[in-house]
C-alpha cells in the first residue's frame, strides 16, 4: 500500500497518526501542492477532487478522503479498534468525527481559504473575508464546546483514544500553526487532552 | 426506535430512504424547526449541535448525524447492504460520500444559508452573498462531474445502489426544489440516473 501525502497539510497527517496507532505498514509518497502535483491529470485519475491524502492498494484501487482510508485501514487491521466496536459506538463515534469536521474544521478551513496565507499562494483566487470571521466566530464557538466535553471526559468519544481524537489534535494543531486560530489558554481540559494526545508516540507520525 | 425528523429538510430524509431500503421498523417524531424545537434544551440534550436528525435507541442514547445513523443501522441491520460489504468497498463508498457531501452538499448548504429562503426565515442572520456565488458555482461544476461518472456507471458507487444514492438524490431534490439550483436538463445521465431512483418505492419515504 502507499499513501500519497503531504507533511505539512492536515488531513494526511490524520491518516499517518492512523496508521501509526495501527502499526500498519504503508509506503508515504510525497506530494508537491505548492508545484500543483495534486492537480496533474494522473493524480485526477486517481481522485478526480484533486485532494490528498489518497491510498493506493497494491492492485492498483485508489482510495481518497481521510476517514475513508481509515475505514478501509480499519477492517482490514481491526486491532486497535479506532472507529467503534460495536453498532453503538461506530454510531457515536461517527456522529462526533462528523460535528467536528462540519463545526471546526470546516470553519476552520474558511479561515484559511479566506486568509492571508492562502492569499499569498493563490493570488487568483476570491476571497471573503466575512467568511473568515464567521468561521473564526464559530470555531472559537466549538472549542468550548469540546473544552466543556473534556472537562467531563478523558477523550472525544467512547471514552477511549479514538480517530475523533486524532482529527481534533490535527485540527487544532492546523488552526494553531497556519490559522492564527489557537484556543484560548483558559480551555484548561482541551489543553489537557491535547497535552495526552500529544504526548503519544503516533502524534509525530 | 425513535427518529426525530422533519419532513422537508433534506437530512432526515436521508436517512427515511435508507430505513425504507433495509425494511426497518422506526418511530418518526416531527421537530417543528420553524418553532425552534431543534434548539431547546431537552432537544440539545439529544444532539447538542441542535439539528436532525437524531435516532434514539431504547436504552436512550442518541445518535447524531444522517450517515453516523445510517452506520448504526447498517451494523444492526446488514440486509441489504448500503455501506460497503468488503473493506474496499467500505473505503469506496465512504469516499464517494464524503466527496459529494464535501463538494455538493456543502456548496448548496452555503448557497441555501445565504439565499432568499434563509434571509425571510432568519432575518437577524448575517448573509454573505459572495458566498452564495461561490456555492452556486461549486454546485454547478459538481453536477457536471456527476454527469460524466454517470455516463459510465450506472449508480454512483460499487456499481449497485447504496447510500451515496441516496445521498446524491435528496441533495438534488433539495438544490431543485428549495434552493434555486436544479441541475441543466443537458445533463442527460445524471437525469436518467435520477429518474431511476425517484421510481424506487424508498424515494417517498
Amino acid at each position: 500500500m502507499k499513501l500519497y501525502d503531504a507533511t505539512s497539510a492536515p488531513n494526511p497527517r490524520r491518516v499517518r497518526i492512523f496508521i501509526a496507532e495501527k502499526g500498519i505498514d504503508v509506503v508515504l509518497e510525497q506530494v508537491n501542492m505548492f508545484a500543483g502535483e495534486h492537480k496533474t491529470p494522473e493524480f485526477l485519475g486517481k481522485n478526480p477532487s484533486g485532494k490528498i491524502p489518497v491510498l493506493e492498494l497494491d492492485n492498483g484501487t485508489c482510495i481518497a478522503e481521510s476517514v475513508a482510508i481509515c475505514r478501509y485501514l480499519e477492517a482490514v487491521h481491526p486491532e486497535p479498534n479506532l472507529m467503534g466496536a460495536t453498532a453503538e459506538e461506530l454510531g457515536l463515534i461517527e456522529a462526533a468525527g462528523r460535528q467536528l469536521e462540519f463545526e471546526l474544521l470546516g470553519p476552520i478551513g474558511a479561515a484559511w481559504r479566506n486568509g492571508p496565507v492562502v492569499a499569498g499562494l493563490l493570488p487568483d483566487l476570491e476571497q471573503i473575508p466575512a467568511a473568515k470571521l464567521q468561521g473564526e466566530a464559530a470555531a472559537r464557538v466549538f472549542y468550548r464546546r469540546l473544552n466543556d466535553l473534556l472537562s467531563r471526559d478523558e477523550f472525544l468519544a467512547a471514552d477511549r483514544f479514538t480517530i475523533v481524537d486524532i482529527t481534533a489534535l490535527c485540527v487544532i494543531d492546523f488552526a494553531t500553526n497556519l490559522v492564527e486560530l489557537r484556543p484560548d489558554d483558559d480551555l484548561s481540559s482541551l489543553w489537557r487532552w491535547h497535552a495526552a494526545v500529544t504526548a503519544r508516540p503516533s502524534a509525530s507520525a
